[in-house]
């Protein structure tokens, strides 16, 4: 799919290099590249610890415009002052200059280890070569060298059509599901050659990021280089995409898809994780209501846990979703596990049920449904099991 | 120390049976009584789906006058609906029956799995041998009995001193440390012969719980089933100890200590926990955002990693700052793990002092202190390591 994808996406090319910032010698270095400038938005880490590349990179990307993105694993750039900041600047010139470009058309992105400078001895020496090796075909390289505890390299694609014109989109993420994924930095590249009307561009990234990565993390918990940039180079001449028609919900649809696949993935990488859960609340208060509700159930290490051992511990859930804050009437509450009810106005709907949704947690991929029933307000979010050893205490105590 | 602190408490008997709650066939019905009914006070669950037992137990509470708590395990008795109530009515009834009391004098607790109703023919069967059992010796018979996931009992006993007379506090508690204890219910029982005036109890018993149980939980995330009492009845025959004294102060000090006591238990209870972690914020805009801080630093799954790989990976700790809300200047912060400075003005120290941090993180027990250096606000969190397989991916990450 992926490759698929990419050969739809006029005008753009990636190359990677191992540079020697990662200790282990795996791939550290990523370049990013459009044939012409193209339009740009970004979604940053909200931590008010911001690392030196989101300083540098966040005023240029607003500024609406960029051709190249410099990415390196292995050092995050974070919590190194003044020096950190002339390197992550010093990291945007070099890059610049391999390729040719105005600095400020250059955004630079970084992850991994806190607190230590970068070595730009490894990025002067490899630059040259990293422009050079640009191709078309190369994103999975670049994919691979942003990885950082990451068990596999993420990459998903979807073509989409602007009054018959072909564009494709195309993105690429670092970052690894835990029970709390607070300081494990988020990354995602999105390339793409249809042409957007800036503004809409934003709309959508921000629309798309809501549904997705910031659907798998708790809100606030951000690392200090979280970083989600879309690239729009306009290569497939499609009439500029505008907010409010039929081709900007298409847009839309195929970008907040390609992330949401991403952010799936991210939660698949949770070391050991088995199942990706997907928790719906409905009936609340209000959206931010049920928002709230399905959070504190994705981040119950207990549910989770249930998850796992496949038991169908709807009280658990019910008690994630009564300490959430949301409004709740426990008198009232429907659980279903995909299209299983297991519990009925707050009570247990009994043994054949819960049977029918053992069946159901024993699939890789499900649901689980909150009825508030109180209003109109829907929420979801996406969560693993937890599958550690220390969790099959929890994950056994009701058998 | 137990035995000792439980010598000197005055009229207070426990009993305990393995009645068949638990499918284990370990104890789980356990019997607090005192001689004569004793000034009382409680701090209960926030959780809006509040458990049958809570439901009934907290107004009796209220009303300040309590002399026995029948405490079950196995069977939480949440999310039951009617049966549930009028099931931990019943227990009460049997309590009060057995032991010849009035209902309202008696409170019931129940800890274990949501969603079933209590098996009472057990309460019916075990109740008069449970009361007939009691005995001034069995504490740690009883502690046994409430354990759930807990891999051991926990007991803790101070002796204090009131105008010349000698008073004991002796407590227990079940709980268990995880990475979120959310749905994990904390439960503990303060037992003292002390003479303590009723509104100075209750306001002993909520500073001594925000110490030590509110200093271990992520705040808001409690069980349909938490509960803390105290039982004051007197025996001790000291003047009775009234807020503003040096008696209160001393015995505010006890209760304090003793429940801080319990609750590190609980941390270092967390399944394969190696270390007990002190996070203590200073120099915060204000007490609440101290806390707001150490909590965040004391919930990261990476800080705990670190702390299990013995890695002084103080990047991890700033970040949590910085996504905790509180306020914070990167440029200002000041880190020690005990004595030894790692951070100055947000920038690291240097490998010497970070090589003697790494020995701090090789014992047992120590404190991280994070200075702020933005004004007066203090507050502390107490954390364990994350030692589980899954971990050592984050532990190693920087070696």
């Amino acid at each position: 799919m992926v490759t698929k994808g990419s050969k739809t996406i006029k005008g753009f090319k990636f190359s990677a290099r191992a540079a020697g910032i990662k200790k282990s010698g795996k791939p550290d270095l990523a370049l990013i590249y459009s044939e012409v400038p193209a339009r740009c938005a970004g979604v940053f880490t909200t931590n008010k610890v911001v690392a030196a590349p989101v300083v540098v990179s966040a005023p240029r990307i607003r500024r609406g415009s960029c051709q190249a993105v410099l990415v390196n694993s292995g050092n995050a750039n974070a919590c190194t002052g003044e020096q950190g900041l002339r390197d992550a600047l010093r990291c945007g010139e070099l890059a610049a200059g391999a390729l040719g470009l105005p600095e400020d058309l250059v955004a630079v992105s970084s992850t991994g280890v806190i607190g230590l400078p970068l070595p730009m001895d490894k990025f002067e020496r490899h630059i040259g070569q990293l422009a050079g090796d640009l191709q078309a075909g190369a994103v999975e390289e670049a994919a691979e060298a942003i990885r950082t505890t990451d068990a596999f390299a993420k990459l998903s694609a979807a073509e989409g059509e602007a009054d018959g014109k072909p564009y494709g989109v195309l993105a690429m993420a670092k970052g690894a599901g835990m029970i709390h994924p607070n300081m494990a930095t988020m990354l995602a590249f999105v390339m793409t050659d249809a042409c957007v009307e800036a503004g809409f561009l934003d709309q959508a990234l921000r629309t798309a990021v809501d549904g997705s990565f910031n659907s798998i993390t708790v809100d606030g918990d951000t690392s200090t280089n979280d970083m989600v940039l879309v690239l729009a180079n306009g290569l497939a001449e499609n009439p500029e995409i505008v907010a409010g028609t039929p081709a900007a919900e298409a847009f839309q649809g195929h970008l907040s898809r390609v992330l949401l696949e991403l952010a799936k993935m991210i939660v698949r990488d949770g070391e050991g994780a088995t199942k990706v859960v997907e928790i719906a609340v409905k009936g609340a208060a209000g959206a931010a209501q049920a928002k709230q509700a399905a959070r504190s159930v994705a981040t119950s290490s207990l549910v989770k846990t249930a998850f796992f051992g496949e038991d169908a511990n709807w009280g658990r859930i019910i008690a994630a979703v009564g300490y959430s804050g949301a409004d709740v009437d426990p008198n009232r509450v429907d659980i279903f596990f995909n299209e299983v009810q297991v519990v009925k106005d707050g009570l247990g709907t009994g043994k054949e049920l819960e049977a029918k949704a053992t069946e159901v947690l024993k699939t890789p991929e499900f649901t689980v449904t909150v009825d508030l029933k109180l209003g109109e307000g829907q929420g979801r979010y996406y969560t693993s099991d937890l599958t550690y050893d220390y969790v099959k205490i929890n994950a056994d105590y009701r058998s």
